[in-house]
């Protein structure tokens, strides 16, 4: 993946351009999601280097979104790094990642796989931007409400962060020759594993040092987003006096993550998150056992284990 | 068209999100991309209805590109409304932007051609968005320069504005079944004309009142852009003291007019949009005369007839 990124996204004129562009990706990230994706081809038989372009193109999807996100929620840091817009100005970073956007169609557009395969995945990715979009709009509108149920949040995450893991799955899936119920059962997998991603990320946001996180702690409660943790609170009527106040002390974030402690409301996402896990890991079932699909349940395993 | 985009691109939940993004679509606009798409199927033989969804995708990719545009720009008034990031905000119109984005190819991997022609599309639609993304970062790049190049400013336009009349006309091509001669014939048009159509554009920017213009006049000026008249006038040192100065009185503006009447640079924009229209429609010796050829020919004789 790092090698491929650079020849798939070299750095052409106008050349400040693609190195904002390029920015977040060299700064590495897990690539959960194109490790996803090339795992899910082997998974049914494809090959890696056949399917090596549409993981770079799900990688550069989601650097975009990371991107225009920053820009939203006017975040300064990102990887331990100055975020693009913050690096660039705003006009820029808008630009930057609307041509990481293109970039992404034109290389998944190129993958030397049957053209009604090609399609599939174009019409896919493309599906899945849109509900990244909608789901974006979810949580920002969020922001502005005093409350919002267990169940739109939900439905947020799914759209925000579950449908790429999803897509991720699938396209390899697609692109690796799978049968449509393979395709489908990893689709599947994808989606409640990236959810159960995303609610441990929320945790993670409150519990982990600044230093491995790259980012402020407990950036979400500040900002009063609408995390499964801050709502189970506010249903156990919990008080947390710096939600959405901008800023806090380092006390008292100690004392409004003892709080959340306390109420059970960490170990309600916790618990949560294990649960949307091992419901997608059993959605491999469908599947041959192969080195690709303990590889696969291995990194289902490995999103509730790290530290950031 | 009018009813085709209502169609493909209904208003689903969350409703503001398609409101914004339907926002300047719904206002009209000239629809000469879409059109120019079905004609250049027309001409080598292919049906409108076949790919009419193709013709929505351009459309919905240009004002996806207004949308983004007019945020960078600080843009107050597009077809006479309000702009999408005045009425919504600058987030929400980031998200709409990217969501119109995802829609277009959405809509385009839909078509229902050939695979393999549908792949030559969504690569060349996707070249094409990276283009413009070129296009647009020189473009706001130069309002820094205290100087830039006829060729520069050339570049710039050929990529912000006329490789998307280029890909209309060929993707029409492309799925109307057209030889490799044709399409590439039609590509070279749609740039040709593309290039012309916006160097008139920066003409009728300064010469139209602003009640047909639906914006205010003379912006270019005002904002510093470096237009090709701009360009004409520096290297002929005519001075124009409002140039980038953010704003200025009917007057002012009526006395910048007349200089740049008397340096000739409105002659010397105008005359160079004539021939890249002339040089764009003798590309088209390759069709057959059919009436679809005829209009297209048509069409581009109106990119200079227009009054807006």
């Amino acid at each position: 993946m790092n090698e491929a990124i650079p020849k798939l996204l070299s750095i052409t004129r106008p050349e400040e351009l693609y190195k904002a562009g390029r920015h977040l990706l060299d700064a590495g990230g897990k690539r959960l999601r194109p490790t996803t994706l090339i795992l899910a081809a082997e998974a049914v038989g494809g090959e890696a280097e056949h399917v090596l372009p549409a993981a770079v193109s799900i990688e550069i999807i989601h650097n975009f979104t990371l991107i225009h996100d920053d820009i939203m929620d006017q975040a300064d840091l990102r990887r331990g790094m100055p975020t693009v817009h913050v690096k660039w100005g705003t006009s820029a970073a808008i630009i930057a990642g609307d041509a990481l956007y293109s970039k992404a169609f034109e290389i998944l557009a190129s993958v030397n796989r049957p053209p009604e395969r090609v399609v599939q995945c174009v019409s896919l990715l493309s599906k899945t931007c849109t509900d990244i979009c909608e789901g974006q709009w979810m949580d920002i509108s969020f922001e502005k409400r005093a409350e919002v149920t267990e169940q739109e949040y939900l439905e947020m995450v799914e759209k925000k962060t579950g449908v790429l893991y999803a897509a991720s799955a699938k396209i390899g899936a697609i692109l690796g020759g799978a049968t449509r119920e393979e395709a489908d059962a990893l689709w599947e997998f994808g989606r409640l594993v990236g959810i159960g991603f995303q609610i441990y990320d929320d945790v993670l946001d409150l519990i982990t040092p600044e230093v491995i996180l790259g980012k402020d702690r407990g950036g979400d409660i500040i900002e009063g987003k609408q995390t499964l943790i801050a709502i189970h609170a506010l249903n156990k009527g919990v008080k947390i006096d710096i939600f959405g106040k901008g800023k806090a002390t380092k006390k008292e974030m100690d004392d409004a993550l003892l709080l959340l402690r306390e109420s059970g409301s960490l170990d309600y996402a916790m618990n949560k998150a294990i649960s949307y896990v091992e419901e997608g890991k059993s959605k491999l079932g469908v599947l041959k056992d192969t080195k690709a699909k303990k590889l696969l349940l291995g990194l289902a395993d490995y999103m509730l284990e790290r530290k950031y």
